[in-house]
């Protein structure tokens, strides 16, 4: 089998790789082709977490796990809490094909979600992005964000604001002017990018413009929340996966309350295969609901090893 | 982290190791210190199954995953349809610890559960040891078997006779006379094991006698059943796991026809703890209904870790 370091990923797998992978995911879950297995995720004490996704892809050949999880002691060691490893198998066979390091992988596969959405659902003459987040993953939100709409502002908001001029070197880099902003002048934004670990709602109904598309990808459990629910009411709602949207997704709240109905739910994959619709007017709501699904996992890996095995990078091992 | 490849096993995990393993993992679980996380299992079409099993043991500092299934057109490509690899992290930091070939594990840590359970339950001056099935799990059941009890004659019946002699041999091997039997003749056996991969009871209440020893190691889901639930309303039963003995295990059966209450049944590792009796007398029956769980796995990949790093032949890669 083929062992790809967690270190060989940032020399493989661009931007670009990881949008195709992902957005031929979605479409094979669309198609019926892919499907997530049960995850399971496990709590361990000291607000360590665990767990694995799961599925198979019939049209990408592609099954396997991703063990996963947040150990907030690590950051104490010089290693990354979130820990992440991929194991892939020949669905024929059951064998065991190769092991991937997940950490870049999962930043990168969260992205490109992201990034879809904004392709199929925001407005074509979108120009400023809005950023709610300025973690780790939001300088990769945001690295794939411009690949997809010529953006000519960054606006930017997060709880801790010592954070934002990190994520204004990314901007920097790219070329785009950078401002922080309050949650109010969310209003200003074209594309809106939430992507937080956050318990309640921090952008409220009030801080979205008509036309507005929104990319919610920080809620992937139940008990966090990025959105006011009634963003949700007025929006026409995408996701990678409903089943997981409306329980541990952004919906969840939407739904809870009685907001908005799973049917009123739109798998994002649908649309990257023609049947249902896109944005319909410049005026309506979009926003995509982002609780990243095990084939992501499983997709990203795929290419890494593809990747690895054309630059020759790839370690060969026996099990 | 350490690949162990299925190739190194059977020159580092004996029988033994493999006892102490799984007998210490029993009481962990027993302790409370070990627990199985839910089990995800698919049907892939085609007769192909996948799952992934889990746990994390606190007391041995071990959690991983075990990734298995059975692939039916393998046996056409010269390889085994039983397809098993675990995956083994630090419980502390989530970090990938170890990749370890699972094909001769799983019929290692089988057959210990099994010997465990005769080494606690049997009757100590048990002489004829009865087989029900005669696969390749078999001939480890039967290498096990004979190392915690002081048998005479093995008598035997598989559903196909002409794998008979192959498990004969193993018999001659040890030592052991060997007899192929009809079921009615399995009243003369003072341990029994069950290893077939049945739709329905082989072994019926009138093949048993008293004072035997039962342990049924072939049923692992839904749908299979190798002994007359009678039986169990006859006998005292022990488990692996409750919750899947009545679900998945033998015990299921039983459980369905309201014959035995989930109460009715011990956690083997209670009685190694010496929180609950093992047999208590010449003549009472005892049953103990092997499911198979996530941590045997685990225990016996981390024994293979360990041994390996022992005798130097574990290739560390890194990921």
């Amino acid at each position: 089998m083929i062992i790809v370091p967690e270190s060989e990923i940032a020399g493989l797998v661009t931007t670009e790789d990881a949008f195709a992978a992902i957005e031929a995911c979605f479409a094979a879950m669309a198609r019926g082709e892919a499907y997530n297995f049960p995850v399971i995720r496990e709590a361990l004490g000291e607000g360590r977490q665990y767990g694995f996704k799961s599925g198979l892809d019939r049209a990408g050949g592609v099954m396997g796990v991703k063990s996963g999880g947040y150990f907030p002691g690590n950051a104490g060691r010089g290693i990354p809490n979130h820990q992440s490893t991929v194991l892939l198998f020949d669905p024929e066979s059951g064998r065991p094909t190769a092991l991937v390091g997940g950490n870049l992988l999962t930043a990168l596969r969260t992205a490109a979600a992201s990034a879809i959405s904004i392709d199929r659902l925001a407005r074509t003459d979108a120009k400023v992005l809005g950023m709610v987040g300025a973690g780790h993953q939001a300088q990769f939100q945001l690295r794939a964000a411009a690949k997809v709409r010529d953006f000519d502002k960054v606006v930017a908001w997060n709880l801790h604001p010592e954070m934002l001029p990190k994520l204004g070197e990314v901007a920097a880099e790219i070329g785009l002017p950078f401002e922080a902003v309050p949650l109010e002048r969310m209003t200003e934004a074209d594309v809106i990018i939430t992507i937080t670990s956050s318990p309640k709602a921090s952008l409220l109904d009030a801080h979205v413009g008509p036309g507005t598309h929104l990319a919610c990808m920080g809620t992937d459990t139940k008990g966090k929340q990025e959105v006011d629910p009634a963003i949700l009411a007025r929006a026409r709602v995408f996701t990678d996966e409903v089943a997981q949207s409306v329980t541990l997704g952004e919906a969840q709240h939407a739904i809870a309350n009685g907001l908005i109905k799973a049917e009123d739910i739109t798998p994002i994959g649908a649309v990257i295969e023609g049947l249902a619709e896109g944005r319909r007017s410049a005026d309506e709501i979009t926003l995509f609901d982002g609780t990243g699904v095990g084939l992501q996992d499983l997709a990203v890996a795929s290419a890494a090893v593809r990747l690895a095995g054309q630059k020759g990078v790839a370690a060969e091992v026996e099990v």
